[in-house]
C-alpha cells in the first residue's frame, strides 16, 4: 500500500518507471497471476505473461480473466503515464476480444497498451495481445474518466 | 485437467453441477483468485468473492481484472449451463462497466451472470456485480461462439 | 434548434415529455430514418421503426447503423429523464449486439432503454430491440458523462 | 436489391469496387444520410460524410447513430473485402467510443475501417473518424462472423 500512497506525489511517468525500477514494490496482482510488468513511456505500457496450468480455467484453456487482468492493467498504466502529479484516473469500462486460446504452449506473451484519446475528463486506449512470434491472441480498447 | 477431459461427455449443467458438489475440482483460477462458484440452474451461475489487498492494483482498490474474471466466469457459466454434451463454446468478447471500486471494507461480493440469447452459432449473456446490500459494482455483457 | 435550446432550462422528463406530445419538434434524424418517440418515463424511453428497403444495406438486410440509432437515442433518452435543468449528459460509447438481421418482413420493432446505474458523473444504461411478438433482436449499453 | 443478389457471385472487393464505380446502386442507407463510399482494399474501407443539421439529435449535435452507420459501414466493408465469392459475413456486435461532438461546423469527416483479424469464423476491425485537419472525432471495433 506504500506505492498507492505516493502514486499523487508523483506524475504518472515517474510513478511507473519508479515501479518498473523495483523502488516501489508491484500491485499484489502481479505476482499472484505471474505478471510482469516490463515497459513504460509517455503513452505506453508493456506487460508480459508465461501462462501455465494454474491460470487454467474450466475448459481447459488460460481463464480469460487474465488476459482482462493484462489488458487493463496495460491499458490503465498507458493512460496513467500521460497525467501530472495530483491526476487520479478511473477506468470506466473494458472490451475484449479473445482471437485464440492461450495455453501453456503458447509460451511467454506480451500485451502492449497505447491511448489513443487524452483529454480533460476522459481518456480512451487500446491493447493488443502477442506471442513471441507476433501471432494476436486478442485486442482490447477501454475509457476512463481523469480527475485533475 | 481430469475435469476438463470430462466436459465433453456431459452436458454443460452436469459438468457445472458436478463442479459445485465438489466431484470435480474446480479451475486452478478460482481459488488462486479467491473465487467461489456458488450457484447453477439452466442459463445461470453465480461466483463469489471476498476482495483483499492481495487483490488489489497500483491505486489501491481491488484490480479491474478481478471483476473481469467474475464477470467471464458467471457468463461463461451461464452459457456452458445451456449446452447439450458434445458442445463446446468460447467467448468471442467481453465488456465490462466498472461503476464504483471493490476494495477490502466491501465485504462479499456476488456476481451473477444469464443468459440474453442462445442460438445455434452465437449466444449472449449479461452479469451484475452486487454486494450483499445489494449495491452495484459493475455489469457486464459477453459475446460467445457456440460449436455443435 | 429551437427545441436544442430550451433543453438547459427544462428538466430532462419535461423535455422529453414536451417532446412526445408534439410541443417541441422533433430532432430530424428521427423523421429522417422513419423513427417515433413513443415513451418516456424517469429513467426508461422507446422508440419505433417500422423497418424498410430505404434502411438497407449491401447485403439485403437493414443497416446496422439504423438498429445503432435506434439504441443510442432509447438509451440517451432513458439517461437525459433523470437529470434536473441545468445538467448536461454525453455519451462516451455504446456497444450493441445484433442477434437477428431485420428486413421489411419484420414489421414494427421496439427499443426500450432503461438506466443501469445514474451517479453524480456516469451513468449507464442497457436497451433491447424487440418485435411485436417479443422476439428480440438485438441489445446494447451505453456509459455517458453527466455534467452538473 | 439487385445489387445484395448479385453480391454472392462476387470476391468482396470485387463486389465493393463494382459499387465504388457505380456499376452497381449504393444501399439506400447511403444517400438517406448523406454518406459516400469512396475507398476500399483488401481489409480496408473509407467512408465520407459532411455533417448537416437533418443528422442533428435533440440536443443540437449530430447524431451519435449517424456516427455509428459510418462505422459499421466502414468496419462491415473493411471485413467483406476479404472474403471470397460464395462466402458472407454477419456482424455481432459493434462498439463505438464518441470523442468530440460532429456538428455542421465540423466539416466533411473520413471513417477508415481496417479488419484487425480475419479467420475462419470470426473477423474482427477497428476504425476511426477524423475530419480534414486529423482530428479524431471516435474510433470502434466489431466483431463479425464469416459464413464459408
Amino acid at each position: 500500500m506504500a506505492g498507492a500512497a505516493l502514486a499523487p506525489t508523483m506524475s504518472g511517468l515517474e510513478y511507473l518507471r519508479a515501479m518498473l525500477r523495483g523502488e516501489l514494490a508491484p500491485p499484489p496482482i502481479l505476482p499472484l497471476l505471474g505478471m510482469e510488468f516490463i515497459e513504460v513511456e509517455e503513452g505506453r505500457a508493456v506487460f508480459a505473461l508465461e501462462p501455465d496450468e494454474y491460470h487454467y480455467n474450466p475448459i481447459g484453456t488460460v481463464h480469460g480473466g487474465v488476459a482482462c487482468t493484462l489488458f487493463d492493467s496495460a491499458m490503465g498504466c498507458a493512460v496513467h503515464s500521460t497525467l501530472p502529479a495530483g491526476t487520479r484516473y478511473t477506468t470506466l469500462e473494458l472490451k475484449v476480444n479473445f482471437l485464440r486460446p492461450l495455453s501453456r504452449e503458447t509460451g511467454r506473451v506480451l500485451c502492449e497498451g497505447k491511448t489513443i484519446h487524452v483529454g480533460g475528463r476522459v481518456a480512451t486506449a487500446e491493447a493488443r495481445l502477442v506471442d513471441t512470434a507476433g501471432q494476436l491472441y486478442g485486442h482490447a480498447t477501454t475509457t476512463c474518466m481523469i480527475f485533475r
